[in-house]
């Protein structure tokens, strides 16, 4: 099992915008991809897509303010079923603190490799959504790659 | 063992242009740090500064073009010593993929989810300078966090 970390520092106005982003459709929408309905509380089921090229369904495991969501993923490219995304806050002065991992990848193949790096450019655009109001949600992404 | 792992793709004018922003100080001081000084060649030794927090010092183990570079960590923070960094360039149409890897990480540590997305983010400025000429190098590289 390998895993994808990252990091990130939001000095967003309160702690409460950064969980909110992860808990809510329109927070959702507002950096990861415009395209997404559910329900990000415990239990809920939120549905990504980025169309055309397909999309994720997570069931939301854990939802506890303001330290820490975890994601299943139970529909999407087959490695990413069954994989876990794990989200920790910390508030450290002025920053929240986003602790990232996406975790239960079965081989170190070349497209997590592509992952890891589009989901540090998606977290730029969470920080970025929540210090500034404008994030880089699918469709107006940042292109990494050949992949997008 | 954990790696820290990323690829991106660019549209460089040609994929040379790539592995000499890996291999010659010039093109490093263009996306990760103005501060570098050394010899990219294999068997060389590259310094990279980020004043005022201090640097890296890596040997260069391989570097075959336009295919492979590989560094050894031979001096820096502690948890960076021993660890390699991997770059793998393949041509693919109009792109070049950079398949990048830190291997040899022996715990998963905050610092080293840091390193993955400020990675990420410099990768970013590697595509950068390759398509537009103008990357982002410390000290004018992407604050990510309080880290930096």
């Amino acid at each position: 099992m390998v895993d994808i970390l990252h990091r990130v520092g939001i000095k967003a106005p309160t702690p409460e915008m950064v969980y909110d982003a992860l808990t809510t459709v329109d927070g959702l929408a507002g950096w990861w991809t415009e395209d997404v309905r559910g329900n990000g509380n415990p239990g809920g089921k939120l549905e990504f897509r980025f169309p055309p090229i397909g999309g994720f369904d997570m069931e939301v495991l854990e939802a506890r303010p303001v330290e820490w969501v975890q994601w299943r993923v139970i529909d999407g490219p087959q490695e990413w079923i069954g994989t876990t995304i794990d989200w920790e806050l910390r508030e450290y002065g002025e920053w929240t603190i986003v602790l990232f991992a996406h975790r239960g990848w079965t081989e170190p193949v070349e497209f997590m490799h592509h992952c890891s790096t589009k989901w540090g450019s998606f977290l730029m655009s969470l920080k970025s959504m929540a210090e500034t109001g404008e994030g880089a949600p699918a469709p107006r992404d940042v292109v990494i790659s050949d992949w997008h």
